[in-house]
């Protein structure tokens, strides 16, 4: 049979569970792992170990892949552009993938093509966070008291993620900190939000898209927690307001495959861009258990350029829950305890030794009554964890 | 993190949907296959290449493995019990399998244990046959004429499967052949059915069970065709009692895993066990995408002793229709139109080469209109074998 190969670079829980989609696809998946006890090593068949900041290694890698796909956006834009030069067809290409590496890129962009972000500007120096911060303030109606946090959020412009990389300072001194890096920084207002959702699309080569439920994501310290499908309570004008959004940037970025939009609804009614991902995105674990197509499936066929899966849900109500590391390393006993629990709970672990606060795992439920819904994954996830007893 | 190593003898398709399942399980799975390019061997990550009717190889094998299970019957019974001499837990052990091995003692045992069965005797030449014959003709009301079919199947005791080592025979003349093998022959009546089911069910070690709906396989020349989840109209006393002798055959044989229990629903009402397998079986792959829990995950769970997940249908109906290979050897298009006609239809290749007759996939539907769901599953099938234009 003359099925693709699909070469992913990254091996983390992202490039594991698209391995676990591909296998029904009858994709051959090859990996570039830094190690072969990457969550994604531990699980594939044909595993590269290498750096993926080498290009000699990502030519090596390349040669024999059909397509070349990403677990994290860390590979360098340069890098890219010269596998495309040697005629790898790259997906998400480099040219939209740099709007997901780079903040300050991503906000021009969006503001380009009018899609609303929260206020921002790239900011050179402390003086340039007390300027901005005092227009926030006031567009926000909020103030700069002293011994609170300013109404900004500073972001190095490259390499966060999980509120890494991410600041909220109180004053002048507070403000040199993201500076010391040595990369931009971009300030942007901090929007009085209800919650956060996300919109997340799938686009293929040829222009197909889809776009999954909007979700809520709770966040707990700057970590996503909880998912819940769809978004409780979101008027369906505003759900399709933010699925537009999503299509919209995943056309004028060029973006092909996963695309998660993720998004702040104001207390105002609006709901605006705050981080894009260009590839599977834990927003989108639920599509595993809770859709027809899971993100990773989708993600697959859109860099293959097959026709798109049905997005839709499968059940009236989806959430999953993060299980993060605890303070014991071993949670088999946890898990059996948690399958014995609840037969109809979804368990999905990586693969990966249990370090405190490291996302190791993901539970997922599904029914039609969401309190008993958010109830067993947030048990099952907790119990994982150790934080809360049977 | 202490997850277990399940190892897995045998390379075919249900050890690679095994390992699929075993991802999000977290397990580590360890598979025996017979050369690298196995369906199995192409998508794991930890694969041995060697001979499971070599003891060495086996014990080589099973170091490092908290458990050994089975792709296939096919490992012998003496080894199996050599494994189990050593300490290596082997689930289902030998003393179950054998009745899945070998169809004489299979019979044997279920008239023991009061489950009913075709009448059916062990024949040693063509005059027992025909005196066998003659009897099964008395009972069923049949005829025993010339240049029709005697109303009995001889089976190989052994190795017999998708209609191979299956034999209808008119005479004591061509009743001869099965003994040519040199394996016993077990004669069995031809029952009068109305169509063929399957009771499944999983059992753990400390002796918890689920059973799967009850579902009917349709049979072309002797293969599954196609598998209905649940049988249509079947009346529920018959499906309680298909589950009940299920889950009774589990029991008694002290089966460890996935049990296929194949049924002839005849025409006056009984259902009489045709055929077990002890792993997961083609009558269960439904359950990937019908089920809450899959008979894959299920196998896993058992065979480690984990609580079971919950075997219900999360559809109205669920089809399974088997991808033949045809005379075409690239399924790549036909697998594209597929995708484009239907985005709700689940594809599952295996990565075996194409050859008439073998099966290399199968798709599933779901939804609330069987004719509709048959008739997408049918059509996809179909269509990636090369039997049916658009």
């Amino acid at each position: 049979m003359t099925f693709p190969v699909v070469g992913m670079i990254g091996g983390g829980q992202l490039a594991r569970m698209t391995h676990e989609a591909g296998i029904p696809l009858g994709i051959n998946f090859k990996l570039l792992a830094d190690g072969p006890q990457d969550s994604a090593a531990r699980v594939a068949g044909e595993v590269v170990v290498g750096d993926h900041r080498d290009l000699d290694t990502l030519r090596d890698f390349a040669r024999g892949c059909d397509v070349i796909t990403f677990d994290h956006e860390h590979v360098p834009t340069e890098h890219l552009r010269a596998l495309e030069a040697d005629g790898v067809p790259v997906r998400p290409g480099p040219a939209a993938l740099l709007y997901a590496q780079d903040k300050g890129a991503m906000r021009e962009r969006l503001d380009a093509i009018g899609v609303p972000s929260p206020r921002h500007r790239l900011v050179r120096d402390p003086d340039d966070v007390m300027a901005f911060a005092a227009e926030a303030a006031d567009g926000a109606a909020a103030s700069v008291a002293a011994g609170q946090d300013l109404p900004v959020v500073l972001k190095t412009v490259r390499g966060g993620y999980d509120g890494k990389g991410v600041w909220l300072v109180r004053d002048r001194q507070q403000a040199a900190e993201p500076f010391r890096a040595g990369v931009p920084v971009l300030a942007e207002e901090r929007v009085p939000f209800v919650r956060e959702l996300a919109a997340n699309v799938v686009r293929s080569p040829h222009g197909q898209a889809v776009a999954y439920p909007v979700v809520e994501s709770v966040q707990v310290d700057g970590v996503c927690d909880t998912v819940i499908a769809p978004a409780p309570e979101l008027p369906t004008e505003r759900a399709v307001r933010a699925q537009e959004l999503a299509l919209r940037i995943a056309e004028e970025l060029d973006v092909v495959g996963h695309l998660a939009v993720e998004l702040f609804e104001t207390t105002d009614g609006r709901v605006l861009v705050n981080e894009l991902a260009m590839r599977p995105h834990n927003s989108g674990h639920w599509t595993q258990d809770g859709a027809v197509t899971s993100q990773f499936a989708n993600h697959l066929r859109a860099v293959l350029d097959l026709p798109l899966g049905d997005p839709r849900s499968r059940a009236r109500w989806t959430v999953m829950a993060n299980v993060l590391g605890g303070d014991y390393p071993d949670m088999y006993a946890g898990y059996l305890h948690c399958m014995a629990r609840d037969p109809e709970l979804k368990i999905h672990m990586y693969g990966k030794d249990v370090k405190p606060g490291r996302k190791v795992g993901h539970v997922t439920t599904y029914g039609d009554d969401l309190a008993d819904v958010r109830a067993r994954a947030a048990h099952a996830a907790g119990y994982l964890r150790g934080t809360i007893p049977e």
